[in-house]
């Protein structure tokens, strides 16, 4: 059951009446700021109700361009960073191609590859390296028909962050042999070293999403950084399809880029002290040490991460299992989805599934 | 230039400063109604701001279904209705096949098809019909590769409504031979008439959207009523872009629809006063006089709709040549989007550049 299945089971089940703690939705469970809100209904007010550019405020487009090195023309705003990575899809690949991304990953790459008939080649990693992946490896996986690699640090669903010496070492080859790559940074401001976000470069083309660090989930928001020629692409898309971003959403967005490190920081904060927790609650557990919020990739002691799943899914926690990470059967994803107060009693039923699957 | 084209090119200009009326866009002009914003903000308040469900919310796809005799599986919330024709498109066309629909037409159908590798066979109609289209000239225009017959009633450009007896005859025909209808109905709650909404069929489709009756063109909404096959796929292929609409803009839709007898005729009334007023403007002009509201599609008297587009957008006001409707290179469309203390001087900008270009 893909990941998306699981989720549309899960509403069904709760649209049934089943209480379901969603630790299985990258979600960081906390409520949209209230700046972020407040400049939304202030946008509304104001009457910013209308269609508007399918490429975004000129604002918004600025203060993205310039937080990744690049210019207005290089930025789209989209409806959270899977349509940037659709578009993109969309516009490079055509039927028989491939992309190529390290795994684990998030299936979403995979799913929407096949959508537009292609494929995703997926360059498997390990729990011993810290699920950093060798450059070399990566580069023998391209072939004539990759129109695209994707690297996606911090990592959905290690929340591990690559080398930053093995990322160069890609962006050099796509840029060497004219690949598109792009990087998924949906985590980098849940990275608890604070990272830098990527540089925007020819070729290194970068999505973002304000899903996780400012607790914009449902509303869908995020963007893509890209060259002129593809951003334009993009934005014919757009208008063919979603049409434009609302105002007000663009309005709160740029609310959080302008309060960036206080509105992320709350959430990086959030997510560390339920990472303590649950580190406590997995004591014992096999897993690499998150990089970053929100996630944790647990290795099952009885090595079958689909019956943890189901059995979890039993006792009301919807975890998914690693089999949708690209093959991982002996682990599940979990999401620390919630406040400390919901997640502790959801985590200590995860456990439970695991000691008696074991 | 396509009407998209035209529309960023006006954002444009508007990003550089310069004031456009933009009486290019199919929009009502008209704030979102306050019960519909109040509805949204008390969803946000409600901490209603994270992921959901592909398909939408339980109460709005019943209310959706119920107002087309239709069940749940087969109602999907969209964000708006271009998003529901795309998605149809992408499930049914594959490379080199081709949708039917009469012309005039909303563009939108011919880009996207073109944007997935398909073609658009339009059959040409004429003011002396008053647009209506012969059911056999559309039918003739049916081949092996047609996946998608679309009929869009009232129609945009001209808010001219189809006979209700030729409609009926297509239905049937595509019943028949199990081709798939989609009737957009965009404008029916703007038809003076207040004509019923299309009941559901097993082939025949319908989409809606609430940026027009309902005021909320930059929110994105609108739905899709179509077969629980179809409505599956269209629910997977949400969740590899979009992801849902958000449930703050489901619960102002859900508002909407609730209060869909008020809502709807303040803006049609809004409609019929704009429309007596444009149409003192453009006494001894050609039209054939709309159904519904909001577009006029008016003949130059020098023939050359481009000519006058580009005279108006030198005045200041932006419409769309009739070259972008299907070749009707003689006409402008007209978009009654501003209440009547703008509209006013705009559309005599508009009777101005036709009488110097006539």
């Amino acid at each position: 059951m893909s990941l998306y299945k699981l989720s549309e089971r899960i509403f069904e089940l709760e649209k049934q009446g089943r209480m379901i703690v969603k630790l299985n939705i990258g979600n960081p469970g906390l409520p949209t700021p209230a700046l972020l809100v407040q400049a939304a209904e202030k946008a509304i007010a104001d009457g910013k109700t209308f269609y508007a550019s399918g490429q975004g405020e000129k604002k918004l487009l600025e203060k993205i361009a310039s937080m990744h090195g690049a210019e207005v023309k290089n930025a789209t705003v989209t409806p959270g960073s899977k349509w940037a990575i659709y578009g993109l899809m969309k516009i490079l690949l055509q039927p028989g191609d491939n992309i190529v991304t390290p795994g684990p990953f998030w299936s979403a790459f995979e799913l929407i590859a096949k959508n537009l008939g292609g494929s995703c080649k997926l360059v498997k990693t390990h729990a011993e390296d810290r699920w950093n992946f060798e450059p070399d490896a990566l580069i023998e996986a391209v072939d004539s028909k990759t129109k695209l690699i994707i690297v996606n640090s911090p990592l959905n669903p290690t929340s591990t962050e690559y080398d930053t010496k093995d990322l160069r070492a890609v962006y050099e080859y796509a840029q060497d042999k004219k690949i598109q790559v792009l990087v998924d940074e949906a985590y980098r401001d849940l990275s608890f070293q604070n990272t830098d976000l990527t540089h925007y470069e020819e070729y290194v083309n970068v999505t973002n999403t304000f899903s996780k660090a400012y607790c914009m989930s449902g509303w869908r928001a995020g963007y893509l950084v890209a060259s002129e020629e593809l951003s334009k692409k993009l934005v014919e898309l757009n208008q063919i399809t979603f049409t434009n971003v609302p105002l007000f959403t663009q309005a709160a967005m740029l609310a959080g880029l302008e309060n960036r490190q206080s509105v992320t920081k709350a959430t990086r904060d959030a997510c560390a002290s339920r990472l303590k927790m649950a580190e406590e609650v997995f004591d014992g557990i096999e897993y690499v040490k998150p990089d970053a919020g929100f996630y944790m990739f647990l290795k099952c002691p009885g090595k079958n991460g689909g019956k943890v799943a189901e059995a979890a899914l039993e006792k009301g926690v919807a975890i998914v299992p690693g089999a949708n990470f690209g093959g991982y059967n002996e682990y599940v994803r979990i999401s620390l989805s919630h406040p400390e107060a919901v997640l502790q009693p959801a985590l200590e039923k995860v456990r439970q599934a695991m000691d008696e699957n074991g």
